[in-house]
């Protein structure tokens, strides 16, 4: 065992999103992974319910309360279930990554009115930093619990927060239409996703009222966003990936190409895993999900229309990886000290 | 109420099998569709579960214990249920239709073999037709009972039979390796169907000792078969259709083309409903389940090799059509004597 | 041959909007299918092309050249092509029906503007009535030239007509977010199409300026709109089918969702393809293409936001059918006198 | 540059089998990717045409006849492409792969009978070896050429020969019955190819005569194979990936589980990239290419009927890595001495 590996664990590690914390972290050359746990599936091999994860070393799931002190505890659970232990949590991994929704919010009356209950421990908040490198990396670098966004709001807010940011928008409405992949909905299985009734679906199953908008809207208005955010969700044909296409009418009138070309270089001049994608040829001009399978990549693309007075940016990821276990790495790896790239390396596949 | 239009009700009508029985009944010149039983959605309108159904005549569930005596009861449940309670309604239909696989076999001890469970009513098994139009055509028109085949038995058997019937096979191995859609697994949904792993999936769900084996197997033996007979069944990421791709080695060495046309033509020729699809151009120069969804079409297609020592034969249908549901309406078009074609004659759709 | 069906023919009948017709004519009782053209496969069965016709009537296709007067002229050709030779067909039929784009617009600088060519004959625009019979049932009634709208420019139409004419809005900025299937792109391949790109992929193929905002618009203007009106459409994986998502921000704040039933009622109460699809339980709460393939029905929902300042409209239909072949025969029945409904009842699919 | 790094180069770059050589020769440590040919598409940067290749180092396609010296070349041209200039390629390289079907096959009368052409450089057919590492390790270290097989024939092969070595099969009839994703097809647009056509099919483009028999059988003769074998291949909504299921009837009647695991286990203890699948829980009980998208294992799996007398054989591969590039990276692994493993790490993804 190296000595420089820092000890991992993964609670909730038999869902979509543990599942891909696995992947990544079985490979990654600075993570010994020590114990997954699922109280469903404790006691059974973890390539039961991963097969992908046959090749690689064997693994046992075990219960959460079976997990023994570590470097860092990833916890990948359904809304409102890490906060019920986080106390534990916090005592059992001297840094916590957790991939749900508990402690995204900084306020407990967003939690209350988004998710409809009472936040149980309001007095955490505070501790964990929103996970999204590219905004927040110094941060990241120095925290010691970290909250993994939702996969819409990393890829909304790398849409539009250099916008903000840059002065081209603050003000006025912007619509958010998502497409998504049914691999967003979880590893239990339901009536809507039934394979009968999914696929071939075009399901507005969230027209209004979507719970990332608090997420995206509070991290924009930190940057001076004034505006009405409102987020549409519609469910396609697709296991993984997800496709924002914002609508965005910029503040006083004409914006250019060149502003937001701008403003786009500006923020992500360092980030790898951002992508600027707008060809003028060629079948991919556009960010696509389909070929970010797999990949850390977001992908963002935008076209201006009427003069510059309106503005459409499309941002793209794989909702596991870059919108889930992906990013976490990738926080991770800015926690221990890591190159933020390490094992993010995949670059995708073509075709898929 | 033209005095021509028979009563029926369908039991188990929240099915899939079920739905289809609607679409087709309440659009059928000669039905008179009273009621619609579901025990899961009693007092729901049909079309929360059946949302194409939404334009036609609005029908509420009801329990299966209400439904009242009708002149054709269409009965479409799971394995094992319409035997628990057959005496009953075979005093509740005039006639009855039993989609499900508890009437199709002769004999009791066929069912404990290939159900593993004793048949409840072995002394009505007599009674029931087995349900292919176009091998068992007379006796269908009068019969007061008509037990509905398995989808890939129907595709199967009106692949195979013609060869048997002529001579062409006989002895030695047959092969049937079907290609399957996701809804034949029915309503209810599971882990196998959840749309992140159904979706792209090629399953081999099971690849022996499949229950329909034994259906097909009797009815070929009927008619002087005498091989050993293996089915195959792969899931493929279809919604509606079943491709059987049938492997044969024709008995004492060569068979032409000739022969076999000759064989399907003799068999086929008044059966409006089966197709010989052997094209040299074209995209759909052989059976396409997918151009057959909708359709009450079996299409058969073949190719030999090796001199005529090798026969491969395909058979398509929309598994809830002329595997299920447009089957037992056929069958119901003869038991009272309309034309076989009635309410059956959508083409189906290209592209699609 | 009844006296009382009309002489039809169809040019342009191997493309997937023909093909369409055709199946809906041959099997429309008030219709005889004289001939159907292609000029790439003029000498060809129908059905090499359209393998879903191979039980209806046989047919062959001819060449342009070779249409014979008859009573209804169908034309599907690609845009530029009609107008081409649109003085010979108005001589080849006593009324023609053009699905393509070239006789939408009013006014040809509409048409240099968005197709980027001169119109080739203006003077004939203002014969033709914009088909959309739910918008211009008196005028279709009494036209002998109908040009059919583009499947968007329908669904999109259907979708907010009633609200401008209720002055639910009229002014602002109105965003139509279209999922679009492929069938949209037609009948000959090319890279975009090729199934290992095209399968998975949520292409943004035309984030802005899509060419029928203008259709949209013109009519929209004409109820008094005064709205900027922005069209991105994004392909997805599905063959037929399209969803516009259309992001509305009602003029002079709160709008209510009875202001709004009360506007698509008013608009809609006589109209048996539009289904206004709203429901609180159930899988399919809102619009969805996949129900509707091969049907003439047009599903529109809504929903609102933030007090009512904001709304959502969905609009569903098959582009195929309501978004061309099966509006055109709409169009054809009350040109002709018959009921709206003939020829046009298959009531969709589920699953599917 | 480091020293240990080999350089390659790839012709018909631009082809699906050339991206994938692509991807994974840009991240192989002991590769230095010096050109990469496409004829049509020379000039381009690789990117246009393989999206995900974007964030790897850029490279510019080159014509063919541009290609300098290099320690290995990599062929992935249309069948007949590579032997025109075979001579050339060999003094190009120091070692060739070519992944094409030209030299796969020992006798040129092979060849013409299943490809219908004369071969045009039978001299050079006994340099080439057959690149299958798991038969033939040993020879592909030391050879200086390689001959890819083709992805059904190393998926059947896999399956096969173990059984044929260890005596359970060897006379007889053997059917190969392929499940196709459309990437098989390659990179160049087809009426077949056309998403609305090929989305959903279940095609039955091969029912008999597959060029792929031959390849396998002469490799199956070799080690005492005598039977009759046919191969069926059938296309199925699909991009990546293969499944084979072979029916086999083993010699002398019964066999046991046990039997075949041995010879397996006997064959593939020492490979890396062979997983025999058969569980009897979980959704992944057998070989799925679903989860083995872009890895390059072959997953194999069995299943006895019939007291034996029957067993059906699964045999599963992404048919661009295991079946093409990622095959090819492994011998070439084996020729330079590297790992055999080494840059085919990827385990694949859940869900896909």
């Amino acid at each position: 065992m190296s000595p420089d590996r820092l000890k991992v664990a993964v609670i909730g590690a038999a869902g979509y999103g543990g599942g891909e914390l696995l992947r990544l972290l079985l490979a990654h050359p600075g993570a010994d992974v020590r114990q997954a746990a699922s109280r469903r599936f404790a006691g059974e091999p973890v390539a039961l319910v991963h097969p992908n994860l046959r090749s690689l070393r064997p693994l046992v799931f075990c219960r959460p309360e079976e997990i023994s002190p570590c470097d860092v505890l990833f916890l990948s659970l359904p809304n409102g279930e890490s906060m019920k232990s986080m106390d534990r949590w916090l005592k059992t991994g001297t840094k916590v990554v957790d991939l749900g929704a508990d402690f995204r919010l900084r306020r407990a009356e967003d939690w209350k009115q988004w998710y409809e209950s009472d936040h149980q421990c309001p007095d955490l908040l505070d501790r964990f930093v929103y996970g999204i490198p590219e905004i927040n990396r110094a941060a990241i670098r120095s925290a010691s619990c970290v909250a993994g966004p939702g996969c819409e709001a990393i890829a909304s807010i790398l849409g539009l927060r250099p916008l903000v940011r840059h002065g081209l928008v603050r003000g006025g409405a912007v619509v958010i239409d998502a497409k998504m992949g049914s691999s967003a909905a979880g590893a239990r299985p339901s009536d809507s996703t039934h394979h009968p009734e999914r696929a071939g679906a075009v399901r507005s199953y969230r027209p209004t009222g979507h719970r990332h908008t608090v997420e995206i809207s509070r991290i924009l208005e930190a940057e001076g966003a004034n505006f009405s955010l409102y987020v549409t969700a519609t469910a396609i044909d697709m296991v993984r990936g997800i496709l924002v296409t914002i609508h965005v009418f910029p503040d006083a009138g004409a914006v250019t190409e060149k502003d937001v070309w701008k403003a786009y270089r500006a923020e992500y001049g360092d980030s790898p895993f951002v992508r600027i994608v707008k060809e003028n040829r060629g079948l991919y001009r556009f960010p696509e999900p389909k070929i970010l399978q797999g990949t850390n990549f977001c992908e963002i693309g935008f076209e201006l229309e009427n003069g510059g007075r309106r503005l459409v940016v499309m941002s793209a990821l794989d909702n596991l990886v870059k919108g889930a276990a992906g990013n976490a790495v990738q926080c991770f790896n800015l926690m221990a000290g890591f190159p933020e790239t390490t094992g993010l390396e995949f670059p995708g596949l073509h075709p898929v």
